[in-house]
């Protein structure tokens, strides 16, 4: 089938957003380093702006719409868990435009004075993400603002897409890799660049398994969310535009604890010298909790891919 | 004039070491990111293992000692403000000797903890790490242990000096590369390898000022210890053998003050996601500060060395 997003999408929008990203390293790891006995290549996104993957959707959406001159005097309006909100705000301000960011009362305070360094006006309403978002597009109808989604964008999703672009091309020889998913934004840009490529595999809190569910009821459900990366991975259902992706490209759909999550944040800092918000530490998380067996010879890649985090919550 | 330590040591080091240390990434930072008007190269030695590059010195000296069959069944004895003695402990508890580790009284929690957890008998004496220096001899003569001292030993130099080759191999447009300074054993061997081919220049806390004071004096001289970066930097003076290195390869050697190091801190953490003790920010302290300024189409690197901190310490 067709998709909204492909790899000449995610093509275009690395052209377009390549000089307001940060290109992130790679950072290899022998085997036994973090305990399995397997190598494992770690693609730290988590030093992006903004401490997380997220400008990247933001920037794409938001040039893509300057560039076809539908931005709006008053700015951009966005719902988020916090990640997506910093970024909108980090990439509004470096473009001079307005922004306007509506996040759930489940934001942990790091979050909400992150988007608000930026400059951004912050809205804090609803419980949740999707109500947080349904206020924004209340606020939206009034003030015609640009809405950038936190996922379900065909821009958003080529722009998250990158990551998986630049993965490749600096760990060409990776046959699996593991990403965290929430609204599935990150993932099903992913999907879209590596098309099979390689066995590409979600991972998701036990308390926020959106992608999980809609591939059991074979589209996109209403799933539970709660649990330590509720404020990340906690979008209530994945995106209309990424579940073909997911079911044409996810070769599996793992879920792990909060306490596997609160390890691996753990084993990060302790490590690596790394700190990982819950969410960033999810796919990993898959690894080292042993619930990600890859095959002899899989050579395995994860995203680490959000830091926005008060640190004093990573040691010992 | 011939220096105890060359680029024909320093590749055998990396032979030697290559499959017990990180090859450590870099973030290429745009200019503007951090404030200064220039692009960065950053290597992100912070990341290796037990957090800090010393490591490299501390493999390739007992590793040098074990190939020559020199390494007594008593294991291996240390002097350190923290880093050093918790690289030589990980690296003792990986080749299976004991360790033994001297610390002085100014050795943060955080890096004795570090010490404890890779397993090495840890003893806490004197007010700085010159004392702990002089314990540790005693007590070396008692147990015939193998003595690893944290910057003035060839083996030690070379293993640093491995840091230089993969900045250089990484990044060979370089024309600055900053580092911190306590002991010198890192700029030494960074010195032997660049020889000259860049500007590199040492950083210093103005309440550590060895090398300073030392290239001033035409020798190594006693120097104040004191300020946020003691633990990392506060050697008192200068190695014997990384002397003749500065004085012919290094082409600045700079101060800053500790607040110019905290600040460092805390945009290490704001706008990268980066924990980085005092001594890991000196460096980069020197650009932020306008401390270091660049000649026009200059391309600077810098060196973030060490992350053994409670993170704690790095927010707002």
């Amino acid at each position: 089938m067709t998709h909204p997003v492909d790899r000449a999408a995610i093509a275009a929008a690395h052209a377009r957003i390549a000089p307001h990203v940060r290109h992130t390293p790679l950072l290899r790891l022998a085997a036994g380093e973090l305990g399995p006995d397997f190598p494992l290549t770690l693609k730290l996104e988590l030093l992006q702006h903004a401490g997380s993957f997220k400008p990247r959707g933001a920037f794409n959406r938001i040039l893509s719409a300057r560039d076809a001159g539908e931005l709006p005097a008053s700015g951009v309006i966005a719902a988020s868990g916090g990640n997506h909100g910093a970024a909108v705000a980090f990439a509004a301000r470096s473009l001079g435009v307005p922004a306007e960011i509506f996040v759930p009362e489940l934001t942990p305070a790091a979050k909400r004075a992150r988007i608000e360094s930026f400059g951004a006006s912050l809205v804090r309403t609803g419980a949740t993400y999707v109500e947080a978002l349904a206020a924004s597009r209340a606020r939206q109808a009034e003030t015609g603002a640009l809405e950038v989604h936190a996922y379900d964008h065909a821009h958003v999703l080529a722009g998250q897409g990158t990551t998986a672009r630049e993965f490749q091309a600096d760990a060409p020889d990776l046959t699996h890799v593991l990403v965290a998913t929430g609204g599935g934004g990150l993932i099903g840009g992913m999907a879209a660049w590596y098309a099979g490529s390689v066995r590409l595999i979600s991972v998701e809190p036990e308390a926020c398994p959106a992608l999980h569910d809609a591939l059991a009821a074979g589209q996109p459900v209403p799933a539970p969310v709660g649990g330590v990366a509720a404020d990340a991975l906690g979008a209530r259902q994945v995106g209309a535009l990424m579940f073909p992706l997911a079911q044409a490209h996810i070769a599996a759909a793992l879920l792990v604890s909060d306490d596997a999550i609160r390890a691996a944040q753990r084993l990060l800092w302790d490590r690596l010298r790394l700190v990982a918000e819950p969410g960033g530490a999810t796919a990993l998380a898959a690894v080292l909790s042993g619930r990600f067996q890859p095959p002899e010879g899989a050579r395995v890649g994860v995203l680490v891919c959000g830091s926005n985090t008060d640190p004093a919550t990573v040691a010992g």
